[in-house]
């Protein structure tokens, strides 16, 4: 047995036991029992050093941040999380980089009632790939593809926060109670399971923020074959963006930044005061910021005025 | 959109058409239907570059055996393979270098009617991830766990010649049409599909033979609880590895060599003249090689004397 096989044995001890898992870590694949009447969901998203996080981000975030931009993807179909595997490419095994990384990653994990069910622990550059697994009733799954013209486009908790944290991470901005937050908002995102999960059936589209709202929204709009007018004005931005960056930057930001892993979807007007009540119970907010229109670009009021895709305020673009 | 995404879009062309698949590439994550009354088999696989390949690994090739590797996986479970996401980081895009990819790619995963369902595509050091998707009959998958004392132990075709084709990519070979074709052997390992699929509800215990012969039959006898005594007059040899290595060296290969994506199974002594009516049907022999033991360890017969771990013959232990 050589040290990989070892480490696979540690995350084995992690392993939350589930009924459903009839075979899971230790043979040459993972055996499990779909509940009846569901769709099964699946996403795959990898996490590469110097690609998608600095050398600096601590091993206990990596960990809990490839498992929640995956939970991220199975929200965004509105789909309860099941399973995952993790393939992790490692340098050298360093048990204090280990028990950090599986500690976070099964911190993630648990607050989705997610299994650990395999994959494969190799010696390479740092990356890591998990496949997460989920399921939807039958119909009743979210895709890009189902915005009308006339849906209200609504975004959930604040945008733009992650991407002024990666700024700290950096060391760009000082340290301080509130950049703090930022930074814990890259290092930690909160995937909205229970949002996407109660949004099935009840959305018309869905997608997370992952590139930016202005471009995950903007494909969404493609794949619905629609396009929006939006009012910056109600971007919902936090106290501790606007803090770091200043009112206009902190709308570019909001635009343009990634990393967020909110929900971005759209409803009919007819669904509006249901959404209202499932909000109630959601640990985050839902924003309306426009609503979907026949013309085939997203259009943004700002002080009376409407851009299309460039502007003052997103000049990234 | 970035040239990743214009990757994507040359992966999308080459998928196969499930009526299963409800959401493929192009969304948050992918959606399908499972069949009913069968179990989920899942299996992630990692190639890394300089780790399970060397530089000189031909694209086609490498395409080919990400996803064979996973299809082999899936056979030691007895399933059938259904759908595959692939987590690629590229260093640089390269139109040749990707067409061979995708080609090899698409060739292993029609040939088990797998439909590439997701992933991702990302900047970074060559590596590649395969997650595969496949079902199997509820209560007739078969894992390492179920062999008992007396079963006959049995391997699939012939074992070592990958081991020997690796000696070739990397030239410590000259070239001659034997060598040929356990090069090819290396570069394009035959996933046991329908072997494992008719294996199904007969095989006690079963797994590919990745790391070697003597490590897998290994992991299995122990995952059971029991031993072995074998015969290594019996191991199934090409006449290509002969050549290569002699007699006596290609005793030693075909027990410690990796890569052969062969099976290794048990079945119990009533169940050998049904193998012998299904082996007719597959394109590869079945070699009775010992049988399962009370002992707790894995003994060869070689020139009238029995071996356990290390012997002559195995001088790699």
């Amino acid at each position: 047995m050589d040290e990989f096989d070892l480490i696979e044995q540690y995350f084995r001890k992690g392993v939350r036991p589930r009924d459903d898992v009839l075979c899971g870590i230790g043979d040459d694949a993972a055996i499990v029992s779909m509940p009846e009447g569901q769709r099964l969901v699946i996403a795959s998203d990898s996490l590469i050093a110097g690609t998608h996080f600095p050398d600096q981000t601590p091993a206990h975030a990596l960990g809990y941040r490839c498992m929640a931009v995956n939970l991220s993807d199975l929200a965004a179909m509105a789909a309860q999380p099941l399973w995952a595997t993790l393939a992790l490419s490692l340098p050298e095994p360093d048990a204090d980089w280990l028990e950090a990384f599986a500690e976070g990653f099964f911190e993630s994990a648990a607050g989705a009632d997610v299994a650990l069910i395999g994959g494969d622990t190799v010696r390479g550059p740092l990356s890591m790939t998990v496949t997460a697994h989920g399921c939807v009733e039958e119909g009743r799954h979210v895709t890009r593809t189902g915005a009308a013209i006339g849906d209200r486009i609504y975004v959930t908790g604040t945008v733009g926060d992650a991407r002024a944290g990666l700024d700290v991470l950096l060391q760009k901005r000082s340290k301080s109670a509130s950049n703090d937050k930022l930074l814990h908002r890259f290092l930690y995102p909160s995937p909205r399971v229970t949002p996407g999960r109660q949004l099935a059936g009840v959305a018309t589209a869905m997608i997370d923020v992952s590139d930016g709202l202005h471009d995950d929204l903007g494909k969404l709009l493609h794949a619905s074959g629609f396009g929006a007018d939006l009012e910056l004005a109600l971007l919902p931005i936090s106290e501790e963006l606007l803090q770091f960056a200043g009112a206009d930057a902190a709308v570019g930001i909001a635009l343009s930044g990634g990393d967020d892993y909110e929900l971005c979807f759209t409803i009919s007007p007819d669904h509006e005061s249901q959404l209202e009540r499932l909000v109630e119970h959601w640990d985050c907010s839902a924003t309306c910021i426009g609503e979907v229109s026949g013309e085939m670009e997203a259009r943004w009021w700002h002080n009376g005025e409407l851009h299309a895709v460039a502007g003052p305020a997103f000049s990234h673009f």
